[in-house]
């Protein structure tokens, strides 16, 4: 992934509702069609990536991510057209605000080593 | 703290450099002159608040806590003005990236029941 300097969370009146971790996941299963692949492609159990898409299910109008029924563990996962616009929002406001803030990053690289 | 509808982490060539956890812990640290009380008002333990100086001191150029020597367990920490103009400066990136993508947050919002 691009170097941007910045993650950003996207927070709702009652709590967070997207960051860099529920973005990637939700793309890596739209591009892998399984929770489980995507979970092991991040370094994360599957009962962690299980819990976000559910907390993505719940906290937004309409299901992010839909599984199969009957479907085996990890099996038939897919992101739902409003799933993939809600992810490709938040990676436009994510490039909007490292573009926006992209002198005082820089400035800030005088902080480190 | 006021509703940004953000958080925003600043990330170093190397990782993370400061995030809305850590910078709040500084403030707290800044206005308490105490890490473990400063741990207790956001319900942190006083190891991982530690964790979290630690990693703060080893990332940036100069420290940005420091502790008395010989100071009890939670006593007599002390934010240095570098500490100070470091997460000074990381509001102000953090309020400037919220302006840039204001309306974009807005329309995020038609996501969420």
């Amino acid at each position: 992934m691009r170097y941007k300097g910045l993650t950003l969370r996207v927070l709702g009146r009652r709590g967070p509702l997207i960051g860099p971790g529920k973005a990637e996941l939700v793309e890596r299963i739209a591009a892998s069609g399984s929770i489980s692949a995507a979970a092991r492609e991040m370094g994360m159990s599957y009962r962690r990536a299980w819990q976000l898409v559910e907390s993505l299910n719940a906290a937004f109008r309409e299901p992010v991510v839909t599984t199969a029924i009957g479907g085996r563990r990890g099996g038939g996962a897919r992101v739902t057209a409003f799933g993939k616009q809600v992810v490709r929002e938040y990676r436009r406001l994510e490039d909007k605000a490292s573009a926006a803030i992209a002198p005082g990053l820089k400035r800030y690289q005088r902080y480190i080593p």
